[in-house]
């Protein structure tokens, strides 16, 4: 018999191309290494440690493929306003005055943290002081690819653009080697973004085998100022410059017109949608049916919580199904099943990382959530894939695993304290509303 | 000192006209008396049980202004399918086989029981033995408006529309007295009930002073089909019977012109807002913004659990919040303490209740709830409207208190056994399974 890490026992196990199963899963070093049965397994395997998921539904965790977890702290700070009131007058200015390794080290461990409850296990983030991210990831456990956010203009922890790509550079270097850290190249978008700067940050990400992630037609004004300024269209903007000669994730891109959507799919480009962010913002929305259609991959983002305002990817999945079905006027668009499968493997692909995350298969990192089944709420049952995406919230996910090693168990984080996180969060709640009434 | 019944201590209370503030609650006879610091209610009133909402928001509890509690057992039985199909083929072959008195009265119960895990202190039905879902109600301990659904067929209590009116009359007898069950009239639509039906349906309502519940312009199709018919629009056709004499509550009406908005403010009619029902079965979508311009009385639905597939009402103020702001293109319409007001005050208006229910208030029952801030996902909190609609899920909700006692705390039931209840609902799944399998 041999000895091995861990067991997943009698779960409802969720894959894209089999009924789901009542089954268990053999992990080690990471990996899942084998599907069966448990009577089967346990006649084969030693496990450290055993997960009994009985009543639960197992299946891959969520990658959320756009957001801000450093921001963490301005959740719910200013909400129902125009954006560039919203912007200019309150995240700007917190950002401008707080910002900070400290910070953004305590924002993310907490961001990091809520992520993991709401069963997610890879985030793709793009903020200020990666570095401090990362150090926050891999305390809570969490997987995630980090981008700094590079703009044309001093921000907190650079001065311009090329010290932004240079320490991009270094974070490549640093964390090559590491299980859990991936570094992306991240522009901010094409307003914030000079010609050289986007053609720059293309080339680094070319070079070094990263992806490259962008805000992308988030709003209408977005698309008029580039139609006005280089009379074309943001993605065949991009284009021009070769941008698309890396892996693209396109953050929001709601509106594309098909010829852009037309460039996406024929250079291999995801998007990761932010459901709630475009319409908590007003930024508006588009049918995803052409997407589809295209073959352009798709993925499902949180965004940060100052737009959002919190990190559930069922929210997400829920909204996104529902919206799309009354904007076409068809209910058997994104089903069920579909929804569940671009918010894990969808992910996964734009991240570049499918072969390794975003299914349970054999050989893959044990990347998983198990789901309790057993409440009132989720009674009766008929199809776990329709409970996901339309009856349960996040409260129900129990247990988390991440590179083969259990995160939270029964809702409790394994490797953070919660109450010093919820200290924290008030300590700074307190600094910030000094702050907003003039007083720090 | 004089003795009471509850004192619900230290909660942040939430009312529509102040500053949300600490304060103690004191409630006797199932009314609200006293508002106040707790060192002063302690003084004055020896209460039989304290309920401590330190931590928690203490707020209206939810009016629930359109929903089918005894459809619980169909929650995900069907699901992305066309309108037609999911009902001719999955919901009415399923209600025709199995809908009698004990279906509903198990059916409600549960759903009953749901309807206080979201917060749910008020209901408004619509279905099939409603003397059956009345037992269940007050087994529960909830408060419901309940509509006999008038068709002009034959369904499983009654033979005829006449049949079914003659049953709400003596609904609105046998419950004229109770203290938590009031009658209304409920007729299901303008495609189901013939002209005739419809007059005698608003009659009764008149003649009994009940509310006048019907499906109105919930899809395209419906007023396509009344134009053709009765060369006009479903709101204008009934307007021409004289329908709007009583209060009339619209659930859907999302297909409205400028006319039909006009009539409805006119005739203070309120609309039941549907939006998760409304997008899952792509029925569509309207702006509110001309609705709340003319001031019709907005307030929230559910629908049932086989087009949602829950019945939280937190999930319906934050997907009508947020759609609200994208189709209008305007962040700022539907703010966070509006949509609260609209899923409390605004469903006591519509049910003609507000004097009594909907809001905190000295001489109003005590129908309240408490919602548990403290944990991660909570942190940080600035305003708790804000958290209301755009962060908490309903399992933060812990407390229901409905006429002032308690139904549930900490999120056990107290009037019913949930095991029974979850039991019962595995019971009928594989009732129905088989059924739809064709071996029933």
């Amino acid at each position: 018999m041999q000895k091995i890490d861990l067991i997943i026992k009698n779960g409802l196990l969720l894959t894209f191309d089999k009924e789901p199963k009542i089954s268990s899963i053999a992990i080690n070093d990471g990996k899942i290494i084998e599907i069966g049965k448990s009577e089967h397994l346990e006649k084969k395997y030693i496990p450290t440690k055993t997960l009994d998921a009985e009543g639960k539904i197992v299946m891959p965790g969520f990658v959320n493929t756009h957001t801000h977890a450093g921001m963490i702290y301005f959740k719910g700070m200013a909400d129902d306003l125009p954006l560039m009131d919203w912007l200019s007058n309150h995240i700007w200015p917190a950002e401008g005055h707080f910002l900070s390794a400290d910070f953004v080290r305590d924002a993310a461990l907490h961001g990091c943290a809520e992520m993991i409850k709401n069963g997610i296990t890879t985030f793709n983030d793009m903020y200020f002081f990666g570095d401090e991210v990362a150090k926050s990831a891999q305390k809570v456990g969490i997987r995630a690819v980090l981008g700094e956010v590079v703009l044309d203009f001093s921000v907190a922890n650079c001065h311009n653009a090329d010290a932004i790509l240079a320490y991009s550079a270094m974070m490549h270097s640093k964390y090559k080697e590491d299980e859990l850290i991936d570094i992306a190249v991240a522009a901010h978008a094409i307003y914030t973004c000079s010609k050289e700067t986007l053609i720059k940050s293309a080339e680094l990400a070319q070079k070094l085998g990263m992806i490259l992630h962008i805000h992308l037609s988030e709003t209408r004004q977005e698309v008029k100022d580039c139609l006005t300024k280089f009379g074309m269209r943001p993605v065949e903007y991009l284009d021009s410059l070769g941008f698309f000669q890396s892996p693209v994730l396109a953050a929001h891109a709601i509106w594309l017109d098909e010829n852009e959507e037309n460039i996406l799919a024929k250079k291999n480009a995801s998007i990761a949608i932010n459901t709630s962010s475009n319409l908590k913002l007003a930024s508006g929305f588009d049918s995803f049916a052409t997407y589809l259609e295209k073959g352009i991959n798709l993925s499902l983002g949180t965004d940060g919580v100052a737009s959002n305002n919190n990190l559930s990817m069922l929210e997400e999945i829920s909204l996104t199904s529902k919206l799309q079905k009354a904007l076409n006027d068809d209910p058997t668009i994104l089903p069920a099943h579909q929804m569940v499968e671009i918010a894990t493997l969808g992910g996964a692909k734009a991240l570049g990382k499918d072969k390794e995350i975003g299914s349970i298969q054999i050989g893959k990192k044990a990347d998983l959530i198990t789901i309790d089944i057993t409440n009132l709420e989720a009674q009766p049952m008929y199809n776990p894939f329709s409970h996901l995406v339309y009856t349960l919230t996040s409260e129900s996910i129990k247990d988390v695993i991440v590179n083969g090693k259990i995160v939270m168990q029964d809702r409790k984080l394994i490797n953070v304290d919660e109450s010093e996180l919820i200290d924290k969060a008030k300590f700074y709640r307190e600094k910030i509303i000094a702050f907003r009434n003039g007083k720090d």
